[in-house]
């Protein structure tokens, strides 16, 4: 299956390792760039508060099945049981806070892809289909997701580890 | 960009028209086959209750820019604003219910997916990483939540329109 970008990620995010983990903790800004030929595409766009972006992670450096991810750092999980970016398919979802629409243009906070990142869609994020508090975490305990949101509170600091979405 | 299937997925829903709008309403059972080759990567996915499930609507008609969501049916909405398929890169997100593993098997509620559909990836669902429940939902209002909520509660029933998922 071919796919396209329809975007590219500004971010302050350049370095390998600086991405926070989790779109959700991080509080860096960033823009969204839209190509002109999909700009149509954001038509009432700017009443959604969070987005939904499809990336596609372009720096991971292999296609694992099997990854430890760094929040746990023992045990090994499977790809499809954890958020590491090297994957099968290389798809990122990040959801970032829309702050403006300028033209092409998205300004966003949550920002956690590399510089020039490609974006493949946008989705409006909708509470009623998409948010699901009471879903159990299976490995991923309270004390992982301490670690995640304080390493992402350091966002722009690079990581011992390069991954732009965990 | 070249991504492959890594997995399928089996469903009652084989009519155009058939799936519910969002798999979050679903109640529809069906199975997410991985393939052989990538079955490594379920190790540990057991834990979580619900999976997010990129996929490939490979049966879209088009790739739109502008639609009109069938749960709003009068304005046009840019296609980075709503959830119709007829995407530029028709990539979908369903959330479903894992029942089961067995082997390369997810047994799964929530199915939104027409049979057949090539899944792209498999990620587990944090709500810690996930879950905006106070999110701004632009156009979509509860009145289309509700339309949406309704009409998916009648899955299998081929509706007036096709659309895997709005």
């Amino acid at each position: 299956m071919e796919f396209e970008p329809v975007g590219i990620a500004h971010s302050r995010l350049s370095t390998a390792g600086a991405p926070p983990f989790q779109s959700v903790f991080s509080q860096e800004e960033g823009e969204i760039e839209i190509f002109p030929e999909f700009r149509e595409g954001l038509k009432s766009i700017e009443g959604f508060s969070h987005l939904i972006i499809l990336s596609c992670f372009d720096r991971a450096t292999c296609r694992a099945l099997i990854e430890k991810p760094l929040t746990d750092g023992v045990a090994d999980h499977g790809i499809f049981a954890c958020r590491h970016f090297n994957r099968p398919n290389p798809i990122g979802i990040s959801y970032m806070t829309l702050t403006n629409v300028d033209g092409c243009r998205l300004s966003v906070t949550g920002m956690d892809l590399l510089d020039g990142t490609p974006i493949l869609d946008i989705k409006p994020y909708v509470p009623a289909f998409d948010s699901i508090p009471d879903a159990r975490s299976g490995w991923v305990s309270e004390e992982h997701i301490g670690r995640i949101r304080e390493t992402s509170a350091r966002s722009g600091h690079p990581h011992k580890i390069c991954r732009p979405s965990e």
